[in-house]
């Protein structure tokens, strides 16, 4: 929870915040990397209320892949309005959603509020890495799926996560392509939010993660790696959705890859 | 939870914590302060496990005063053996236990086995500011409860913590006098243990903070402050038996304040 001095954002990023959402809930579907530049973005992942317990433990077990930001329940009317954008309702504000049953991807929507109203739901919303993609771009290095108009490539690992109850699953990572001689500020200035994934987990030699072909992403584009190049892996706030993959809950609502909620927060305020 | 390649204790410091362990299952009742130098000690709150997720959300909602450590359930023989001090066993290892029904305090014990068999509880282990002790202590910052062999003075303040479902209460807050021109040496000693409290949330003015009388603690011993000297307030991990003081959940067992559960893990595991 943030604190009451924390920093905030500015009128024109809460306009782009809002200008944001308004467009994802009339419809609009496309990956949210740099939109509203400086805000912070979230994972989203809402559970049957007797998941929600082994669900938090999960994130508080394997906080560099699920850092919780906030845990968003029902409000009478059925809003699932966030305090970190106040107004805006999970259920329609972010442009695709994913529906889970038995672990099973069921249906992709671009408003859950049908799916949302089966049954008692509470939602987190977990960190996102690209919160931390204005610091690297504001210190002048490349963001490929940015430039390219495309998804950011994710991969699920070989690395397995700590369980917790029912819930298990593996390590889900993103990956940039880094120039060699930026590498170690990429690490710097992702290191500097440690509630949004912080610093890589792994550099260089995808094998060793378990990532048999750099070429073809589990979720997201298939990346561009150039000359010079090193890719680089950041923990991932879709390891949830992995988990639900592999555990197999009765019900889950998430984000679609790399659609995400865009809260009215600035990346400062989870800066260390 | 801590990764691979986090910082470990020596064999000192292990041997250390095992004979306090030891001393405390035979019965031994005592404040924790300044034991094991060095290792981490944790607060204890243990719920049934209908009130398990508001106990985890009320942590994630309230980090400063609620730094969860681990989340622990009994195995199959009933043993509560944590994995920051494995060998130890929750029940019998603290030195003092307090047991809660309807949110009074119906008991203190040495040994909280029989509490423990009534019902499936579920156990937190939350960061202590003992932990940064070693820390203020090794850079000549005096630790007056330590050398006056008492318990650390602790305060219900007029502060709320931000409920979680069922669960609301006040923060309580742990407070050391530190001479005046040490005390901004001892926010950025304990700044650097944001996992266990770190920097304090207040200092000076006990009076903004709704405390009337330093002299008269709400749990721990009476201060003494000296000429020269400051009250220094940290986020005290207290504060979820204020918690159920406040919500009155049908059973709950903690630690006794000031006799913490000394773990296996050394404070640089938990540095920033």
């Amino acid at each position: 929870m943030l604190g009451p001095h924390a920093p905030v954002a500015t009128p024109e990023q809460l306009a782009a915040a809002r200008e944001a959402r308004e467009a994802y809930r009339g419809g609009l579907v496309a990956p949210t990397s740099g939109v509203a530049h400086g805000l912070v973005q979230a994972n989203l992942i809402a559970v049957p209320r007797d998941w929600a317990f082994e669900t938090l433990l999960f994130a508080q077990r394997n906080p560099k892949s699920c850092p919780v930001l906030e845990v968003v329940e029902p409000s009478a009317d059925g809003r699932v309005e966030p305090r970190l954008a106040p107004g805006a309702d999970l259920r329609t504000d972010i442009p695709a959603y994913r529906v889970w049953r038995d672990g099973e991807l069921v249906e992709e929507v671009a408003d859950a509020t049908a799916a949302w109203a089966e049954q008692p739901l509470v939602a987190f919303l977990i960190g996102c890495s690209f919160t931390f993609e204005a610091g690297l771009a504001d210190a002048g290095i490349p963001i490929r799926h940015q430039e390219l108009g495309t998804n950011v490539p994710m991969y699920r690992t070989a690395r397995q996560c700590e369980p917790a109850g029912r819930l298990s699953g593996e390590l889900v990572v993103s990956m940039r392509p880094i120039p060699a001689d930026r590498v170690a500020d990429a690490v710097a200035i992702s290191g500097r939010f440690p509630a949004v994934h912080g610093a890589p987990v792994h550099i260089g030699d995808p094998g060793s993660l378990g990532i048999a072909d750099l070429g073809a992403p589990d979720f997201g584009d298939a990346p561009e790696v150039r000359e010079g190049e090193v890719p680089v892996f950041w923990a991932c706030g879709v390891t949830p959705q992995a988990a639900i993959m592999a555990s197999r809950p009765p019900f889950a609502i998430t984000h679609a890859p790399g659609h995400m909620m865009v809260l009215d927060v600035p990346d400062a305020a989870y800066a260390a």
